[in-house]
């Protein structure tokens, strides 16, 4: 056993949880400085789980265990254990991994950081909310003894964009604007809908595909609404603000997001419904198209944060056939450019696939890595 | 001053490590974990520097030291802090960082490393020379109480490469190629010489300017003979094997290395005599370009670690004039692919400036950060 061993608590046991587990264990055991000591669904909690090769088996003592999820009770067990270590000279240290995209989890962070637990998540939820959630967060990571907060998973997935942006920032290089197509959604369908040589569809269409591919959330006005970029762009929006002193933008809701649901399908509660009327508005889509192509131009729904202008903002823009966004995305790609006093004129860009479970499982392993 | 404090010795203090001077210097005191406790050229060493923001006062006082350097004496300086801040109940850790490019210092590693003391540096003699010094740097990176080693500026400078390719080894995933321009003088070069829309020149004047511009080595054919590259990719290529127990490569010189010095300069000690000379071999350069320009391709020089052929080569390729190495790259731009099992089909892309005081710095500091 290395002598510095983690616990690791994981809360989430979908697809990006599963995944996690088995990139945990394919760590060789000799150099493994994980253990992991809980499993929990979103009901259910299973203590010092047997995890081996077979994921059925831990997932059949998961569903068969009787132990309800109680949030408080997971930070003070790894803090009991934490505590049982150090008695017998071994340094060990705790983290929770949250693999869902639970508002209630992410409302137990602090408490969490507070108690010496670090959290790791891909949930965008505790850092793109009211501002209060995320300074309570910000608050309980300096106490003394206080656990840490990683959350490279929550933009770009795997890809790495946080921790480009914090040793920026943390080595005084001066952001000016953030500029990038963040949602593996949005690219789909404006790669397959919008650029040079691309085959002439019905917006609808594309949406209806992607939703077969299961490329968009069950009902797509929640990948439309632009909510998911505006997240990710309040998160890095902090993530360059917290070093200043600022705790600029009180919630993702402040972000000047364009959503791209028709008015009349607002509020439309069936996802199948919304689909099937969506067609009723290829009109209008189709006109924004080809205006685009009438300039030259490609369509892409890109989110700005932009330093020197005080703009935060998520929506349909245009670009020549010529731009990066126009000429090097495909599939369900995200691209992030990083505009900086260093990196000028020329950004620094970060690309590829930014959404799927073995890439975000990936993103959180490496947070989990940077603790070690 | 922070309970976890790092005690930094830096070795090479010209345009690097000025610039890295300056930004440690940039962090705010409250929360600096860093103290500089020597400051070393390459003939004299000034212990415990009074070090503020007008870097000519410590550059006249390491002028003015009497003290000459001891690579060895540099090491166990920092030791004995160490063990002082350790009676004083302070966690301290040591670092030396090598900015100079000299194979003596790097020649110091493994010892520094086996002290307790780590290393950071963009310096990539101690990690693409002989197998045997860089098993060296494993071996005493794995004893106890051992000092860590950190390299990412050795390849794209600031650009997360190396940190990304670690989380991908480390996390289970398989490369299966990655394929680049590392070096940002060749991209400056062909950028300038070969694409589609790019004014004709001769290959001669092309180097004569960037020579100019103080983008190559004062002798050009050290960027030209494509050790630089061969260096970044042996890097590469042990950063993927050690991981499974491979310690490919006997040295940078096992790579496939296309030079493109003409044989008849090949030895020309002199840089004015080789640049004046390289004019005679512009019809040969003009041939490789129209060759690839009626294919409806560019020319690159680019590296490739392909480790599903076990190949590791740096040479001149081909690229489609659609391809991201002929439409994005521009400036001194280096742009990197990782192909792996997780990012298939489409690659994870980082591309940036790859070269410079600001941001090598930068990625030297982002290194220290990840030792706090």
């Amino acid at each position: 056993m290395p002598s510095k061993q983690i616990l690791v608590g994981i809360v989430g046991v979908g697809l990006v949880g599963s995944e996690l587990v088995s990139q945990i264990l394919s760590i060789p055991a000799a150099r493994n400085p994980f253990k992991i000591v809980f499993l929990a669904s979103s009901t259910k909690v299973l203590y010092a789980p047997v995890v081996d090769a077979d994921p059925a088996k831990w997932k059949a003592a998961l569903a068969a265990s009787t132990e309800a999820v109680d949030l408080k009770a997971l930070g003070s067990y790894l803090r009991t254990l934490v505590a049982q270590q150090r008695g017998e000279g071994v340094v060990g240290r705790a983290v929770i991994v949250d693999n869902t995209s639970a508002e209630s989890v992410a409302g137990m962070y602090a408490e969490w950081i507070g108690q010496g637990v670090s959290v790791v998540t891909p949930n965008k939820k505790g850092f793109s909310g009211d501002r209060g959630v995320w300074e309570g967060i910000l608050r309980a990571a300096e106490g003394e003894g206080a656990g840490r907060w990683l959350n490279e998973s929550t933009v770009g997935a795997g890809l790495p964009v946080i921790n480009t942006l914090r040793e920026m920032v943390g080595s005084g290089d001066r952001v000016r604007k953030i500029e990038g197509v963040f949602s593996g959604t949005m690219s789909y369908i404006f790669n397959e809908w919008s650029g040079k040589g691309v085959e002439k569809k019905k917006f609808s269409d594309v949406v209806r595909v992607a939703r077969e591919k299961g490329y968009t959330e069950p009902h797509p006005a929640d990948d439309l609404n632009g909510a998911d970029v505006a997240r990710k762009l309040t998160i890095l929006a902090r993530t360059i603000g917290a070093r200043r002193g600022c705790r600029c933008l009180g919630s993702y809701r402040d972000v000047q997001t364009q959503s791209l649901i028709p008015k009349a399908l607002e509020g439309e509660g069936s996802g199948d419904v919304f689909v099937s009327r969506l067609g009723e508005f290829d009109e209008e889509f189709e006109r924004l198209r080809e205006e685009a192509e009438r300039e030259g131009s490609v369509l892409r729904f890109v989110g700005v944060v932009d330093v020197e202008k005080g703009v935060v903002k998520a929506g349909l823009e245009k670009y020549p056939v010529s731009h990066p966004f126009a000429t090097s995305l495909g599939g369900s790609d995200n691209i992030i450019m990083f505009h900086t006093e260093r990196y000028s004129p020329r950004p620094l860009i970060v690309q590829g696939a930014g959404a799927g479970a073995a890439v975000t499982a990936m993103g959180v392993l490496g947070d989990l890595l940077k603790l070690v």
